[in-house]
């Protein structure tokens, strides 16, 4: 997806749908996580090796535009990027669309702390540095 | 709650936490509509009698900052206020506490549709008129 | 409820429904581990009680049969009652009801384990005596 | 999967787990759901081609056993087959594998309803007949 170096695919689920016949908003938000630990497992390892380094990564907010309504079975693409890291903080922005025409977007702040103590940890070197190199072959739109 | 004409108290469920040991932060949307559901219940006949009028409620955004994290069983008082009514749109803001300290907060905004053709149409003058009415007891803090 | 010395009550919420616009048959698992939660604070000084104890309650079965359909904000009833509690294991049978009505029931089977090894652990005395206690107080139907 | 004419594969998501640090055993009931429709969508026109024809399957009875705990981002296959097809019941039998081991195994029970009405209809021939192509195609084990 242009303006993404990542792009992940889900299918609505049946149990995601409400009684409105349409995908409920709040699976969006499994979805983009879904999308995040794809990313990382593509980019940087993978999400589960944060945490094997006693690193948690917390999500601080969530923010979800919804344009069109998604139904059971849709195929979503979400385009992902990931960018302002500082420190322990960074953000990821997405997009989600079917069939070209885009059903939401929205980004997540996260902060990484110690699994002990949930004390405010920096972001691994390692980690800054595998996602500097994946966002930095594609150009922000 | 100050600032809040209207509060919902729930639990946290095990089926709601996750592997970080805390409530995932997806629950937070669900409990946001729970507590925006039974706001309705108290102030403008139910969400069940805007469906009834052929009316759908859709959520076209959702915003959320995390502050703490709650755990299992945690018992959350989610503050829960409605505004900015225009039209076919209406935003509601929430902050969701435990014993006095805030865990969440944020807002989420809504568009009222046909149910039959997903067009826009205004929110029903009875709903604006309960939900004005609920809202000037409490002034905003 | 007749024959069981617990009842819980849930509220179907909107995210609960699916888009045959009735409560989704995996949201009453949920419910029977809400309603499970319920019983254990009321007569066993809470889950959180066994797992402070080094112990975790895994779920080993599930068995449910749906009669009727549940809807958005219907009230449900969970009769629940413990019982076959031997060594590692106990089971807990449900009764969901509406006005009268049983919309569902089943049983779900657990296993005690020590939460550092996953090694099968006996159910503790005092939680055993708990619900036996409980139990006691009401005659199978 | 030896005996099973379908295999569908999930990967466990963050959201689906739990504070026991393992994935819920509420979110194998959604993945059967997932694997059942993948099934339909393999061999008999997919399930939204049955809620074309203006019928509902209904999940009538769950049963699962769990045998092994799945964790965050495990990647399960789940053989799939559809049997005792009469009138307007039919049943799927499942089996969820890591690695060549058995994680969890289970049935579901469906029935299918006109839906307007909700009352019984019975399978519709077509899909009975790509079901039984299906299944006469993989001998039981």
């Amino acid at each position: 997806m242009d303006g993404y170096p990542f792009t992940h695919r889900v299918r609505v689920r049946f149990a995601e749908t409400d009684a409105q016949g349409i995908a409920h908003h709040a699976s969006f938000v499994v979805w983009l996580e879904e999308a995040r630990v794809a990313y990382l497992a593509e980019f940087a390892g993978g999400y589960q090796a944060i945490r094997d380094g006693g690193i948690e990564a917390l999500t601080t907010e969530v923010h979800l535009e919804y344009g069109r309504a998604a139904v059971f079975d849709d195929v979503l693409e979400i385009g992902v990027r990931c960018g302002e890291m500082r420190g322990a903080r960074f953000r990821f922005t997405y997009e989600v669309v079917r069939d070209g025409e885009r059903v939401a977007h929205g980004w997540t702040a996260h902060a990484t702390v110690d699994a002990a103590t949930h004390r405010p940890t920096r972001v691994p070197a390692w980690f800054a540095e595998a996602v500097l190199r994946a966002e930095a072959s594609t150009p922000t739109p």
